[in-house]
């Protein structure tokens, strides 16, 4: 065991999150949809993506956006909301996929929980201790997304804070971080920095699964198949990532959707 | 008017925070105290920082860590919460200074607001939107620590969250952010880059004032000193800093405390 | 094209690396060898590379270092220099490898010329114009090491200057950038950021050849293997990776040096 | 001493950096003049220059771009080159003031010299190792600049090259290096961030005079002042900026310089 990881433990500092006797049950993992519930149609959408061979879906009905006053587009405000949600049951009645969404806080746990099979923790939200907390005493999985500043101490000690209360069934979620601006104005949607090598950092540390997340590791449609492929070759255990019948026109997140064709080629090529 | 903010401003994304016609009443702010409330002698302790010339006192009753089992030295556990506020009731009778501390999620808004006179959101709350939203609708003063990744538009994103909602006592607390590793080894206490440019660039688009955390900035006390007066030269309209009357025994942040001898230099050099 | 760079086109400020039209012939690469000609063991050394499967072998016989009074060790001074070339030619003529090793100064161009089958450019001279320039004028195959800093557009810029004199030879080689600390503390060796999406990203823009060094991008030989596989998913045409027949004992850059086994199973798996 | 420096010092890797007994002997500098010799206009801009207070005089008649294929207003390319070095020479006949000016490789050193002061080397040259060691045998004054990338240790290692070859006339430009994209959009021209804590951090190693550029920290002219003061406030032993007369005509860096105006007030305030 890694030096400073093993003089955290014996500090009693970190327990659960590297104890590798303990089993996951996370399979290899195809999470795809689009950013946001937009409307109906996500019906139908998820019949397709689920043909093309993914066997989880996404879709945010809470939606967080960096600006409050936000756009009225298809009456759509941070998410479709309880709305959505009902979209998602539907979803989940028509195609039998487990449903990954995003519960925003701990006072929604209950409402989000009729329709999740996995809680998606956001990236704003990484260190949000009172919903970590609740979350360790669901019995519902968990995935944890990585903080856009998390190191790899951080993501361990917020594992942690999820096992030590009791829930076990729990994946991390890596995307891109905060870095230095190597594609500024040449590529202006993209605004992190993959990090692939934590791929194998964690696993020298940890079982816990890994779901890599194309989309917003990249910020750009055209880098999403590529490093999708190269988070399975550093040894992910499977990925998420945004799709979107028509990308140009997603509500959220526009430049990163790929459409049905990119999927097709990520998941059967 | 910068031209992006101006564009976000005509679509109606960012508004408040911006109205440079706002009175936002904020003072010449010194803020002074150990990291966390660590028992009685906290009253002590804030009677000696007053005598020195700080205005307000800070301390926390919350005080999130990145590993969940705690350490337990002076009964200690993520703070002494409930007990902490009890004390932090008595030091605001006995010096009368107001009290800045965290509150770490909306449902705390009611137990701390019997005793903050500036409720501190943390570093990693700094996108917690339930959180933010409540803090909207109080009349309690707000100081808005920035996340460790937070860009500029998210800062004025962060801030217009809790404008709208009505509460316009409002500061931005600038603290250190990620970034390269320039000191690693060196100084191994050093985890933040302090980004004094923020300063400026902030005040060229609005008047919400500027509170700067040359603790959280360095991560090590003998550079406490230098970053505080540079952020006051910079133009910020007051600091919030880490003291402990024996820094080394600090609890938490042991390394960043500083002693009341380098705090009185601060303040009256 | 992509609007930022045909602007630059445009302006007729980037030219020849953007041409899709000129063929480069850099066929599928794998460089290995020690970080440093540490003696005259490494005829052996390049023999047994040769036989795992490598086509072309990598060793320095100059050396920068960080700190510039040298370690003494087997004599070595900042590499062994001239010793050092000999040797190499020796290593050419009993194994017949391309020879790729790296020139730090315009005027070394003709002495390591006289073995060097691919000329190196290593990564604190990224932006010396003075070797750029002269390398431009050259026949030799460049080797471009991307600076720890190099934006998309720096990393073009650098090219060109190579390209429009002449020397159209040429391969990027991508390494570790500067980043967020994430991984402090616990692997203490890493001190750079793998940027794995630099290579879809050069492949959008340009068909210039792209060699990928996971040894300098993860600076942990564990590593190592899944990096450099990630890389080949993502689109690279190759790689360089340092090999050490004792990994421990490497003079230079030990923590990052691979040994035998793990060549055999990145080449062969 | 700092226990990791110590034992660089133990194992005679770095040596003379850290001896504080050496005296150097830069007072308080204020260095100013536009990014490029630009015309014989330059003479009268000295005049003005050193009318409002500075002491020394900045241009650079050698000016390295990130793209070869140049801009040729005015007959500049690269800079006015040996005909920037002429106008150099009638700028100090005609103000007394001292040059500062770039010496892009070793070679150029003697032509440099004819007129230099002050030899400057640029970030790109920051670990050009020929140059740094040809540098440590003239006894011309050398003013370093960072590189973007450069960490603590990296830099005390650049100043050891020169210092153990016997030129122990330097002193340390610091500038904006690489780091999180906090800025984009909304300040486009900031390309770096500023590191202020490097001032105090050097201090307490080393008594090399510490110079600060913050002109090259920001990269937009309306934070050149207030980070100007922070950086002497922090403990810099002087500056460098970059100003133009008509700030917006600079042939180079236009964004970041700074009018006869702004620079009374960072003199006079």
């Amino acid at each position: 065991m890694n030096e400073y990881i093993k003089s955290l433990k014996d500090q009693l500092k970190l327990n659960v999150s590297i104890d590798k006797s303990i089993d996951f049950n996370w399979k290899y993992t195809k999470i795809a949809g689009p950013c946001s519930v937009e409307g109906p149609e996500i019906v139908d959408i998820a019949k397709k993506i689920k043909s093309l061979g993914a066997n989880a879906f996404r879709a945010g009905a809470y939606k967080p956006c960096t600006y409050p006053i936000l756009k009225k587009t298809n009456g759509w405000k941070e998410g479709l909301r309880e709305e959505g949600l009902e979209l998602l049951k539907q979803v989940k009645k028509e195609t039998n996929l487990p449903i990954v969404t995003e519960v925003m806080d701990a006072s929604m746990i209950d409402t989000v929980g009729e329709v999740a099979d996995v809680f998606q923790i956001g990236t704003r939200n990484f260190q949000n201790y009172t919903l970590l907390d609740a979350l360790g005493k669901c019995n519902t999985p968990v995935l944890l997304k990585r903080g856009t500043w998390g190191t790899i101490d951080e993501i361990l000690g917020a594992c942690e804070r999820i096992l030590i209360r009791g829930n076990r069934n729990i994946a991390i979620c890596l995307r891109g971080v905060v870095g230095m601006p190597s594609y500024r104005h040449v590529f202006p949607s993209i605004r992190w920095a993959p990090d692939l090598m934590m791929i194998p950092a964690l696993k020298e540390l940890t079982n816990i699964p890994i779901i890599y997340d194309p989309s917003h590791s990249t910020g750009y449609r055209n880098f999403v198949k590529p490093i999708a492929k190269a988070a399975i070759a550093a040894g992910a255990d499977g990925w998420i990532i945004e799709c979107h019948p028509n990308p140009d026109q997603s509500i959220s997140d526009a430049a990163q959707a790929i459409d049905y064709h990119t999927l097709n080629e990520i998941i059967n090529e």
